[in-house]
């Protein structure tokens, strides 16, 4: 006997399942263009169907659903997040947000609102957020959202294969990746759901929060060239040490950080050659820097990048830097936070707290072709990207009640706009 | 023409061609029991029996020449260095004192000065002192000397490959490695000819200096364990960044060094998981630690130990310590030093300078069959380990005076101290 899939617990039991779609045998790993993405989108196709949406796979692999509201071929307000994962991932992080999605519209079409709606109400479960497989993030999104960008095809995974290659793999045409972006005069805007993925709703003791922007992050590849020699004859005075300068550079990193509003992490580093006995002659290393607004991260930037030249300097080391990313900050709509607010406010939290988003999102690619609101969910101990990610029962039954309330609100809210729009049009033609 | 192999010359056209016997095409690297190594022993068994030498491979691979003295089976002076190398090697480390040694054996051989000697003169091309192959160094010199540990065979090289299988492979009986152990009794000294690897004796404008101390290393793997996390979802008060911590670490310890007499390097460093966008949630490091005596060295191990676990402490990192390598201070005899010093004196430098070696060499295994000297000569800018490596003609002339007198330096002491003892045994007998 299955629970109910509306429900907090089914909406819990949908995730454990798909969790079963990992290409590891002991950890969640699905990543772009997998047997398991194909899998995963089969079974997400299966549930959405059940609640009565028109399904489709699109030219980028995306998983969408649809609805019809009270005509056929109205724009569509659209619910989404993603269906892949990290290596070693947990079970909520974007999945949650797409079943969510699930059980909020199966809920409309249970008792016939959704025939009533001033909308099409879509579904989309992401193919590609996390950049796990090609190293680069919301590669299903940015299809979705017409940002793709020619240059990808050449990405590689970690066995060579080309992003080119996998499409063809997948039985997907590259040459039709247009197919999958969205005209915006088709949307109304796009509602997603995510866990926090930091312990700010935890620590004020809330189930929900509403996004005022999701950070943009930046991220660079940093050299420090040294020399590399012999450990054991080459005095201090000589030694030019790409480690202990990189290191150095390192923990400035965090000491600036941490003192101001951006969030900065060196979560990669090699040293070259990597002997035991050999003085470190190159360090290459990742930084990934975010905050709520752009000019507050682009200016610390500037004083991390001087203080590292810095450094390298006084250790006769030279510094290379590229940029590998840059997303500006996305501010999420006001009409559809108000919304998100209205939601929440139907489960009792009537001033719920808002929150910048460090972490990237869809909505990021998706505020290129239509307006932007997010949900956030209580997470254990601010935990994600890792198999310890926890989301209570109770939160995500609060977060079905607020979602489905919000979407209620976009189409009263819509709907009133509409038909000022509409008098306005007729008084001008009168 | 080829130029005659007893001048300086000659030996630095030696180490050239065998330059040619290298695993990589455009870089010098010969490891243990590779083609490279049965090769280079062969083209330097040839140099040996040209100056008169009977050779032998022993059952370790190491490459043995020998020369009779005044009569036939007397102890041996052995003479000697080692064939392998690093990856990307210079020419010198190591080869020079190989060729240098076959130099003096045929200046001594060719005017008849060998045949009355009161010693048998070995030369000994050890095969393995850098542990490239396998990891762990001094293979080949460690049997030579009886201190093979059964332990290693499994060790094994990048591709999987035991060193039992190895042994196999290039035609050796692992059963019989014991046979390369030499027994004392058959030996008088070892005298070792060597780069210095550093920069002093550059630094003092000196061809060459002799060696009071070889440096022990101990060697350790340290594992800083802390939470891999969202980078973007953390705050810095939730976060236990492994590599922050581990970078706090390498700067304290090369901070605590500099003002030491220890030498201490971290030259190999991972991340895990090693996302971009993930804290570091472990991070493994080497630490190698050398200095002139084991007290010094054992006093700043225990200091950077205790400020390591203080940095970690004070981040809620956990520390975890292996240690992978011990090798004690290796003091070079006082009658072969005796003897490496009239040697330069010879040349015209009769105040030369005493240097304690900051690298290993064969030598620290010999220790434990013989007794040792050593003989150091410049290089260029300290470099080594590196194609780099540059040594003076003028020096390689300076040295081959200096070792072939420092070896008849030998043999009048010893004739001296064995006549004496002769003469005492007469005496009680009498």
């Amino acid at each position: 006997m299955s629970t109910d899939p509306t429900t907090a617990a089914g909406v819990l039991a949908r995730c454990d399942e798909l969790d079963r779609h990992s290409s590891l045998p002991d950890a969640l790993e699905r990543v772009y263009l997998s047997p398991q993405h194909r899998s995963a989108n089969e079974l997400a196709a299966g549930w959405m169907e059940a609640a009565g949406l028109r399904t489709w796979v699109d030219a980028a692999g995306n998983l969408n659903g649809r609805l019809e509201g009270r005509e056929p071929g109205l724009p569509a307000l659209v619910l989404g997040s993603h269906l892949d994962t990290v290596t070693d991932a947990g079970s909520y992080d974007g999945m949650l947000g797409v079943v969510m999605a699930i059980a909020v519209a199966q809920r409309l079409t249970a008792d016939g609102r959704a025939s009533e709606l001033p909308f099409a109400l879509e579904l989309v479960g992401f193919s590609d957020e996390e950049g796990t497989r090609f190293g680069k993030a919301l590669l299903g999104s940015q299809a979705w959202s017409r940002t793709w960008d020619p240059d990808w095809w050449d990405l590689r995974d970690a066995n060579g294969v080309s992003l080119h290659q996998a499409f063809l793999d997948f039985g997907l045409d590259p040459r039709r990746v247009g197919d999958a972006g969205r005209d915006p005069a088709t949307l109304v805007g796009y509602l997603e759901a995510h866990i926090e993925q930091g312990p700010h709703l935890e620590a004020a003791d809330a189930s929900l929060g509403y996004v005022t922007t999701i950070a943009g992050a930046r991220r660079f590849h940093l050299v420090v060239h040294g020399e590399a020699r012999h450990a054991g004859g080459t005095p201090y005075e000589r030694r030019k040490d790409a480690l202990v300068g990189a290191s150095e550079i390192v923990t400035a990193i965090e000491r600036r950080a941490r003192v101001s509003t951006c969030i900065a992490t060196v979560g990669r580093l090699s040293v070259h050659p990597g002997g035991v006995n050999v003085i470190p002659g190159r360090v290459d290393l990742s930084l990934d820097l975010r905050a709520a607004t752009d000019p507050e991260r682009d200016e610390m930037w500037e004083l991390m990048l001087a203080e590292a030249q810095e450094l390298c300097a006084e250790r006769g080391l030279r510094l290379e830097v590229a940029e590998t990313h840059s997303a500006p900050a996305v501010p999420c709509a006001g009409w559809l936070t108000d919304a998100v607010v209205a939601g929440i406010a139907t489960t009792g939290d009537t001033e719920p707290m808002g929150l910048w988003s460090r972490a990237g999102h869809d909505a990021m690619a998706v505020a290129n072709v239509t307006e932007v609101g997010m949900l956030f969910l209580r997470c254990f101990d601010g935990i994600s990207h890792h198999p310890g990610e926890q989301v209570r029962e109770v939160d995500v039954a609060a977060g079905l009640d607020a979602f489905e309330a919000a979407v209620l609100e976009v189409a009263r809210d819509y709907a009133e706009r509409t038909e000022r729009t509409e008098r306005t049009e007729r008084a001008e033609a009168g």
